[in-house]
């Protein structure tokens, strides 16, 4: 895939959640069409999509027949399964590429990457035994978190270690599967840059976000973040770094732990992440659109942003609050379309403009 | 319907045009679903809506259908057939409610109407034949317009005359259709108000905006509009007056001259209107949502303004200027997923918003 696309043309999406959902209204702006591949039912993005597909990921004859009606393939989650990218592969373009997916959905191959780049890491090894682990903790010291190299999100698949007699523990919570032990950082706060690349090669950042986490996921995110001016350049220079190793096309969020060392990446994702939720209230092209831009070979947007926003995800029983908020002032409400409210279950967000009003 | 309809229910729009895709966009962030009715095929809305009926709208078993599958009825245009909504209404309760379509289907009626709330209107009169015309025309002057009663918009079925000699063909021009001869206004501007009524009565404005015209055609809008603090009053004023009279629940577009002698009310909308896009970018709530809002029974949002605005239509071959506003620094595109870009058909806007980047 050398040009753009032409305008009506039809996106793949794999992945029918609300990242999915939110790259589908996006896709329409710009008066693309998008096509929902997904297991589940009822998925999110189907009630935005143009069609959707629901079948399994290893459903070869619905994998062909989707890349068929499509001119470009993207996802909302790097988790999809290698035998489904081959099949895929074979009739369309898929953006980001296989490299990027190959990195992200193994945590060792990510922290190797990100290392080999040069860049700044937590401490970390290899563990495939509850031995490996051992030596592991002498290593990396407690407290320190084990985690599955591969499927983590959300703090699923982790185990904390806090004294060196928690070893056996700790592998039986991820069930001894293949893991990366990870030393804590001592770090001041967490920000994270949505970083694009475009097919031909050029990058934009977003402002940076300040994120706080809660039960291991993403509460908050505020713009501006609590940078200097070198942190800042710092933070997109990496990301920058990181986006043209892999000649990626899309939108990365890549997370940084703020120290007194210098900025540590603690994790990256090729796709739109959570943290760029904000980027849809104050500015002209926000995180979907930008993704989608690069997706269809377009050039990036302006993403400079002309408002101060707070970004709060809305977590299980926080859509009681909804009412509370529809009230709120410059409060803008996304939510995803989710059946039901269960615990951890993200289904929803909230972004206010804390610049003044007009 | 007394109750706000709980998140997940479906939206019944009728119209598949660019208001309807844009409203199912605004319905779907606050977690509703639509179901776009539409005659022609591959509407818009379609595009974006979790459900699409291709029917006419004399097709009484397509109605029913329909309005069963949905929990509410809104619209996009007003022109929706008398029979149709006699047929609807039967079923599902229909915002906004059956007088505000019955006065905006007709010029005569509106003008009656508008005069009737003590609101200045442009010199008038009714026009049945070419005799009724000639004696208008001594009435009203000229230059004057003759406009058909029933379905004209964007200058469509509207001829002008600017001597007392062209009455003939200006009757000719409009086919001798029940119609309204409407005197010229001095106006020094245009600027339209999108108020919205919430089902328990209470009225939100945006801030008022500045039209310019161009070929019977808006070209653009531009927030904030030059008024005086205290025409800016009038203007809110007037607006939910009219909303009030109606005991209106949604949305409505208020066009208002500018004039020396005071404002004087062009037309109303009883929908989202064109003038109202730049509320996307700049507003918590765009006036997609606060319709959504209205017609769920939800509160109104809070509608204030954060950043002011230029909105330009792009409007046929306007469209091959496409790449380089893409390439704009604050520039948020919005196109239509119309296939084919015929002279004079609204394909997109553009969004530039003006104040400052942070």
């Amino acid at each position: 895939m050398t040009k753009p696309l032409p305008i009506g043309s039809t996106i793949g999406i794999l992945g029918g959640g609300q990242l999915g959902r939110m790259l589908s209204v996006a896709a329409s702006r710009l008066g693309f069409k998008t096509h929902i591949f997904e297991p589940g039912a009822n998925p999110p993005a189907g009630q935005v999509a143009d069609r959707l597909t629901t079948a399994e990921y290893d459903d070869t004859a619905a994998l062909e027949a989707f890349a068929a009606s499509v001119d470009v393939i993207t996802y909302e989650f790097e988790n999809i399964p290698t035998t489904a990218l081959d099949v895929l592969e074979q009739h369309r373009t898929i953006r980001p590429g296989r490299e990027s997916l190959r990195i992200s959905q193994d945590r060792l191959t990510e922290k190797d990457f990100l290392s080999g780049l040069g860049l700044r890491v937590a401490p970390y090894e290899k563990v495939e035994t509850v031995n490996d682990l051992k030596k592991a903790i002498e290593l990396v010291g407690t407290p320190s978190i084990l985690k599955t190299r591969r499927f983590g999100y959300d703090g699923k698949g982790q185990s904390r270690i806090m004294s060196d007699d928690q070893a056996d523990q700790a592998f039986s919570d991820i069930q001894g599967a293949p893991s990366v032990l990870e030393g804590f950082v001592e770090f001041s706060h967490e920000v994270s840059v949505i970083a694009a690349r475009s097919a031909d090669g050029k990058v934009a950042c977003f402002d940076p976000g300040e994120n706080v986490h809660k039960d291991g996921i993403l509460a908050t995110t505020t713009v501006p973040a609590r940078l200097t001016s070198a942190q800042r350049t710092d933070a997109v220079l990496l990301a920058a770094n990181i986006l043209n190793a892999l000649d990626y096309v899309g939108v990365m969020g890549v997370e940084i732990f703020v120290t007194h060392q210098g900025l540590i990446v603690n994790e990256v994702a090729p796709r739109v992440h959570n943290s760029g939720h904000w980027t849809q209230q104050g500015c002209s092209v926000d995180q979907f659109e930008q993704h989608i831009r690069a997706v269809v070979g377009w050039p990036l947007g302006d993403g400079s942003r002309y408002a101060d926003v707070v970004m709060e995800n809305l977590i299980g029983d926080d859509m009681d609050r909804v009412p509370e908020i529809a009230g709120e002032r410059n409060a803008s409400l996304h939510l995803y379309g989710k059946a039901e409210a269960k615990p951890g279950r993200k289904m929803g967000h909230v972004n206010r403009v804390t610049t003044g009003p007009k």
